[in-house]
């Protein structure tokens, strides 16, 4: 029976700081590290302080607690282009000895040499033709397969690091924060769903089931008497802009509580969120730290922020300045 | 610290009662009373049992413990006709004094006239005339009222009861069995995902976002600044057959290891199921009984049960004899 006691004892420390941790406003803030103190970290904390309050006249019960993330330039950076984009890039390039005549045509011949200039020059239809022959045409097991063997190898251009180590520090201590707050975080994503589900997980620990992306439409087929799906080179749904409300309805059901985004992209996510009953917080990334990470927003032809810059301005959501609010941006940096 | 004390001693006895159930497995048994002892109850426990044993060669991580339920006919009846159907007509009804020409319309005039065969014989394009007027030109949310003050008002002609009271007991135990011991319940069903999701939680313990249906195109509006989404009279998709492992890779992104269903329309979602690696539970419900419930298989229009029936016996998948395996097949019975 030795070990059941330990195992009690184990549980009742689990329990005691589940009970007292969201009371305890010093501890919490304790786990944001990585936010400096200011405006932002400080109306988080209120925000989660209040709905969780059992009594309170803001109290928000565990089930109704769905915050939605961005993806890209949200919980991991987005330049120089989208990651799902030099992805796909490198799957042209893996497939080409296959396709000796993609040399001389475009898209493919930019995305072989690596001329992200020439390869935006092909415009929608070029990035197009990438991502089907990238994206469709295999299984979605195969896919699975594809996805992790690159997230898992390739590197950065910049900093010459995984992808997945360009996730920000301080967004991973508010999911876990968030979670340990009764929230169900969720991803609601302009890039490709089954692009993320391999290994968010892992990363933000948020599972497969808790991401709402893009999509292309796959077929059922019994090869062989055994059951695949074949992801073809038709777009299901794109989950950006009105897309992310939409999304959120169809996969999710419930309106979220809180919404996190950093581009004008997220802006109908935010509108949504917000025009909830009850308690609500809509925050925003601004990417101003071009040493640490990048600085970019209402030029920037990726992750432009700049309509729901103003909005947020004019109706006091939650705004982050990367440089000012955040101690640390990647978990790599000491 | 009394009332602490108190928490503390509460939490304990049920992470007694956690850690224990599951590997006892005369308790187990006693979580389905509404399962007369039989061959169907024998192999789930023994499933469960396999698979949540820490260690052993079947263990699947809780995270994968992904259950899939059919809704119509396995979680709820389905006769006469599907319950969304007669929601449907109920709706027509309810419109009808606001469109005087329907009295002499078809399909109209059959819904009005609750004529379910002359309704049947205006065939698919008279369904879809239904659904369209009953389901779109609403917002979600006014949609989500209409459902919700239908499910809470409305009776079933054969038992004069409201329809979540014609829910199956022993599915009702099923499905908190297996959540205790681990498993994410879902629901794939063909029928509309905006149709279940206002009281799935309250019914079956299931929230929202782990249903998954067919669903219509909605579109993002702003109304006097207000955000809303608008429901088309467009389908997005059915998730009937193919669409069953279809829905579920979109929506949930993982392999069930366990899947529920009572017609051929679940037949794909149990060879997707049964394909995966690793221990696997496939079921089907045999609707045999005509005293307490209705009895119908490879001749009903409705939830035919033909060819899954035959797969079913071919590949050992467990069959429900409703009339002998279940003791009691409503909550409203003694």
């Amino acid at each position: 029976m030795n070990s059941v006691f330990h195992r009690i004892l184990q549980w009742s420390v689990v329990v005691l700081l589940a009970v007292f941790l969201p009371v305890a406003p010093g501890w919490a803030q304790d786990l944001l590290p990585s936010w400096n103190d200011g405006l932002a970290k400080k109306t988080i904390v209120e925000f989660v302080g209040k709905v969780t309050k059992e009594g309170g006249p803001d109290f928000v019960s565990p089930g109704e607690r769905v915050a939605v993330f961005d993806n890209d330039g949200t919980l991991w950076s987005e330049k120089p282009v989208y990651f799902q984009l030099l992805f796909a890039i490198d799957r042209v390039k893996s497939l080409a000895p296959k396709h000796p005549e993609w040399k001389d045509q475009q898209p493919f011949k930019a995305s072989i040499e690596n001329d992200l200039e020439a390869l935006s020059a092909t415009g929608e239809e070029g990035l197009i033709k990438i991502l089907k022959v990238s994206h469709a045409g295999m299984t979605t097991t195969e896919f699975e397969k594809i996805v992790k063997d690159w997230i898992t190898t390739a590197k950065h251009p910049r900093f010459n690091r995984l992808y997945t180590d360009l996730v920000y520090q301080p967004m991973l201590e508010l999911l876990s924060y968030l979670r340990n707050n009764g929230f169900k975080t969720f991803i609601v994503s302009g890039g490709g769903i089954e692009f993320m589900r391999p290994w968010v997980q892992e990363v933000y620990g948020i599972p497969p089931e808790q991401v709402v992306g893009s999509s292309i439409k796959t077929r059922f087929e019994l090869r062989d008497g055994e059951p695949v799906l074949v992801r073809l080179p038709e777009v299901d749904f794109i989950t950006d802009k009105e897309g992310k409300p939409i999304g959120i309805h169809k996969f999710i059901g419930r309106r979220p509580v809180a919404a996190f985004g950093n581009s004008d992209g997220d802006l109908q996510m935010l509108q949504w969120t917000a025009a909830g009953n009850g308690p609500r917080f809509m925050l925003l990334i601004h990417h101003t730290d071009a040493e640490r990470e990048w600085a970019y927003d209402r030029k920037s032809k990726i992750g432009r922020l700049d309509q729901a810059l103003d909005e947020a301005k004019k109706r006091g959501w939650t705004l982050v300045d990367m440089k000012r609010d955040w101690r640390r941006v990647f978990p790599f940096e000491k």
